[in-house]
């Protein structure tokens, strides 16, 4: 199964149209034809069974014939809050993988140590669309803009709150042994730059109800800490 | 704390040349001067504590003043078979981010579907080198040639050993829950190419005693599911 994608709300016999991108590979490069099944989703729980209406290469047309709802699989909300690392690359692969495994929503953070504090928002936009569709999933999660860290920590949050962090502390322990698997939780994990959260950081989570935890022995880069995270939560609600 | 890397056995009072670019960075880098203090490791668990015996920038000497032996943090051996992936840069970045989150031995995987049947095994072993140095671990991991799937399979192993497949099956579990985390366990998974085992090599796994396993709901790519599976055990052992 191929999945495409479109930002769309739509009712059965809408005819709707391809951006440039998913047409040229509608068209071109799967060569379907007008009247040729296509599987769309929406990123909104919808799963759109449309056929070509026009073989457009640049704007390729697609008429819904049937919608089907297609609720999440899992049973937890994830916000992970994550520095982008100085390479671009491996940010981009901890959204692609994030993306793949599961998680709801992603906020990049600047902090005290950041390396990067410009991202390339639309790019990261696809690699998520793209990720998606790969992994068929139905849910396209939601991707904030550059965030200073206090101010994230300002923002009104409900659910378990963690923070990852690399300074040694006593009562630090693993993720996966602090999560509490209940139906229906909201997880929020901030996971530091290239360098750590500093110590004033650290406190200043904690001050909003962070629990800091660890994420095993080893001294993991970023990107690595980020997947790391978000798989632990999916093998605690999965196991 | 940052370690270089040398494939040595080393005595005190022993000097030894690191390679070129080992040389390059810590003298032209680092900028390190005679006498100043070095932390070298020898990837078998040997930390040597060394001083800067001459300044070139190409072949760099050190002598060993002090040798500290690193055991191993992790009470187990993981060794995993896995098809490298049509882009090469998936499957650098599975060895990575499988030796930053703890792995002993990986086998590369020629499969019905596989797509890659050539690997660039020094340009592998460069990225596992520098993947341990970063995660400061000091046992290096052991990557062997590429290896067909039947003669993987005919190699005598002993522990647990999974077969991670997306076909569906009725008993097939999450490898979280199958795996048991005895200490001292050695534990071998195989992880299939894009296109996944075919089949029969599903059916051949099975006759040589390796369980079926699921990484999760979600369609994984083949570098996901592989540091998928290296975080399970890794997060089994440590929870």
């Amino acid at each position: 199964m191929q999945l495409f994608f479109h930002h769309i709300q739509a009712k059965v016999h809408d005819v709707f149209q391809l951006d440039a991108e998913e047409s040229r590979h509608l068209i071109k490069v799967l060569r379907k034809k007008i009247g040729d099944e296509v599987q769309v989703t929406n990123g909104k729980g919808q799963l759109l069974e449309c056929e070509v209406n026009t073989e457009n290469p640049k704007k390729a047309q697609l008429k819904v014939i049937r919608l089907v709802d297609k609720p999440k699989q899992r049973d937890y909300y994830l916000h992970v809050y994550i520095a982008p690392t100085k390479t671009n690359d491996r940010f981009e692969f901890f959204l692609e993988k994030a993306t793949e495994i599961g998680i709801d929503e992603i906020t990049p953070l600047v902090c005290e140590h950041s390396e990067r504090k410009k991202i390339k928002l639309v790019r990261y936009q696809k690699i998520i669309v793209s990720a998606m569709k790969q992994s068929l999933q139905f849910h396209l999660p939601k991707l904030n803009d550059l965030t200073l860290f206090s101010e994230a920590l300002q923002q009104s949050k409900t659910g378990e709150n963690y923070v990852a962090h690399c300074e040694e502390e006593k009562q630090k322990k693993l993720l996966f042994s602090e999560l509490n698997s209940a139906p229906g939780k909201r997880i929020n994990i901030l996971i530091g730059p290239e360098g750590d959260f500093s110590p004033s950081e650290i406190n200043l989570a904690k001050s909003y109800d962070f629990t800091p935890v660890s994420l095993g022995k080893n001294r993991l880069r970023t990107e690595t800490a980020g997947i790391f995270a978000v798989q632990q939560v999916a093998t605690k609600f999965e196991s």
